[in-house]
């Protein structure tokens, strides 16, 4: 079989190496997700089966690449941050996107039942996505924060917008212009002053978006020991575990880096 | 909100456009799934449920991407070919991947009951890719040429393998020596005089893959047509309409490209 | 000495291999040349001198990097075209385009006295570049007459722009009022009904460029031959030899491709 | 004129932009350097003429190009460090690197003169370049340090070498195979022992290289100036001026840096 004859073919693939000591991050979003939520019957502003179905296929990609150090999320959207000394896939940006991408999707379709019950998935979602390399600490927590403060603006926009529909009985058309031009005190101001309601109050999630890292937890687990001249026995055993933890907290300012030293690696 | 504070994280982007007027092929592989296989209890030395479903998200992958113009899948990969004129995504290389191998992962879970019925899927399964670029309907004939060649000689490999062990009794690393250093003409003659199998009677989906393009079709549908002062009545209506369609036949040769002139597009 | 500690630092080299069958053109561009035509003193609207300066280091160029199979310039820039299957510096795109920027910028100081005499140069100028590549024959064909095309739209606007001046006595704001919003046919007209100039009877070089390409020249030169039992004689022998040619001739029609086929390679 | 029919090859470019906040380093080297030092006689082990020359034609591209925070040469090659902030030429590869590559070649046949009098330049060099990037003050300090180790390296053994042929009277392959397998202080002790030199007494540009950068010097020129009611008269004015400055010092260990704290700029 003239194999050799066509192998040459290789020869046009390129490398596509990422640049070395840069935090690697991957970002997916949704491709339709404004219609496929409409088709799911997405509950408005913020629907918890769906944000939580994205950090269960977002803890799933974590725990299949490692070397993943902190992932953030909001919306449809993920962000997935590679340690910058990572050497996953010899770095290939092609190879860590689409592995990403992949095990992202088919654990979205894989634990759609444990958040949806019953209702059914119409068809198969599709997440685009994408590589940018920062290279220190400082140009990565930017990028975190400009996710976040994404989060903020759009999340408090989307608050009052269907507070003003669903319990001020506005339309959609009449809510829009309600809201065009206004301020981000404006909108804490009429969230308060014409529905009781105090936006610092609302829920984190919503709010903040899910920050995954991972923490080493002590586990205690009984063992059976079964020593010389002695009968066999139960003892409890302490191990070190490392697992994947959600918060829901601030991560544009110190305290959070603070409390979670190993996250970033120094700026070296 | 200091958005404006962070956004200039977004200039950290790279522009990744595929060079024009070449095909840009996009290859998925299964990830790790010599041991995927193992755990779902695939048949030796092909499952046809395995291979009808990477077809089935093949399939999903053109209808969701109409600027394939052929798919070439073998084992667990696929590669999917978008025309050299294509505009989707700008060309973005990373989108085009990502899109391919999110789409494709969400359809392999999706669609995973219509081919293994009750047995379940017993955890998301990951995909990689890549994307290469192809200047001339030559080279582009010459890696799905090194594709199908490389079915064929994984996949006679394979057969005779697996027939020295379920119908030749013999251990797996009694079937490995037996076939160290063996032609394919030798394999052949294994198989004819000892097993009284001729290989090319086997299924042409396992000697030659799966071959996916788009063809015309027409359709002949009953419309309901009411004309004044008729009563209402059906009538048949004939409409073209493309449609992905599977072949499982040589595209090494020049028959198959003959046949079907307008899956590629002239070098000009 | 602790050279391998500092080694790591090699790895952050990317690869830029340029893709496999496509021609890679290196245009250059002078630096800042208005500036530095004025401070020469250039004859306007065209320099013989700087035309054959350029020509000059071009050769030099294509003399250096054989694997260039045409080079084309106007102005105060030239491209360089190498022929899509080479393999020089392994196609790496940095290698080749600043060898070429290197190479051409040295020859035109180094030449600058056979053009310019006595008149100095008065500081060493510079050039910059970039690399482009062309997938098939008719996009390489479309780069160079766009090229020419440019030539040609600059030297008819230059040549009545300076005839305006030079002969007709307008000032050079006149001269751009009086040209504002004109068509080719109404330069032409201007040239011709005004100053007695056929603008086709221009110069070849001004009006279409320097084109470079190899030819094969057959040259005899005499050898010294002794035969036994004869005298040392000398004898004339025909040698074929590969020399840089300049054309100054279209290169957007067909028939200089048909007169020099061995240039382009086949799309395949 | 067709123009636009052609014009579409320019979408064939594609974008090279450098990652934001790295340092751009570009390096070139002289190409058949061996050959051309030999057809130039130059001195060996080091030919001084050469390296003036080198640094000469270094500061020319600074000059050039002002965001040149730092350049480092020796032998036939020198790297060019641009600020991680620089925005010239929108930090796009080529064009930064062809335009180091081609105002260095031009410079160093304008001021050949300068350093080899009346002995003529055969031809025209040639200098071939690349760019790496760097994300922190580490990983550029060491850079910089692999090419001062490299340095020292190939002179030490160059040192030692031609004195053993220049003053000891070995044959080049007699001086080669002495020095097979020897270490740095095997090299030491063959000058210190049989030829009365201690290598550190050598001269320091050969041992450590040439280290151009930025600094500000007052400098103080005589201005006229005429005051109402008195007579012109000259007065000494003090000017701040930015300046290249040489050294040939260690730039591996601490003191360097800390006394050009500005050449950095922090890992932000």
């Amino acid at each position: 079989m003239a194999k050799s004859k066509f192998e040459y073919v290789r020869s046009f693939e390129t490398d596509d190496t990422c640049l070395r000591n840069c935090y690697i991050v991957v970002r997916l979003d949704g491709r339709n997700f404004h219609k496929f939520a409409e088709q799911h019957q997405f509950a408005k502003p913020n629907d918890d089966r769906a944000l939580g179905l994205m950090s269960r296929s977002a803890r799933s990609v974590m725990e299949e690449l490692e070397d993943i150090t902190i992932a953030y999320g909001q919306s449809d959207e993920f962000s997935f941050v590679f340690k910058r000394t990572t050497t996953w896939f010899k770095r290939r940006a092609s190879k860590l996107m689409t592995h990403v991408a992949s095990q992202f999707s088919s654990s979205y379709v894989f634990y759609w039942k444990e958040f949806f019950g019953e209702q059914p998935l119409l068809y198969p979602p599709g997440f685009d996505g994408r590589v940018v390399l920062y290279p220190t600490n400082h140009n990565l927590r930017d990028y975190l924060s400009w996710r976040q403060a994404d989060c903020h603006i759009n999340n408090l926009y989307n608050t009052v917008f269907w507070t003003l529909i669903q319990k001020g009985g506005l339309t959609t058309t009449q809510a829009e212009d309600r809201l065009k031009g206004t301020l981000a005190s404006d909108k804490n101001e009429i969230l308060f002053s014409e529905f009781d309601t105090n936006y610092n109050n609302e829920s984190a999630v919503h709010r903040k978006g899910t920050t995954l890292i991972w923490e080493k937890r002590n586990e205690t687990v009984s063992k059976r020991i079964k020593r010389p001249n002695e009968e066999e026995q139960q003892v409890p055993v302490t191990r070190s575990r490392r697992k994947v933890e959600a918060y829901y907290c601030d991560i544009i300012g110190d305290q959070f880096w603070e409390e979670h030293p190993d996250v970033l690696e120094d700026d070296t």
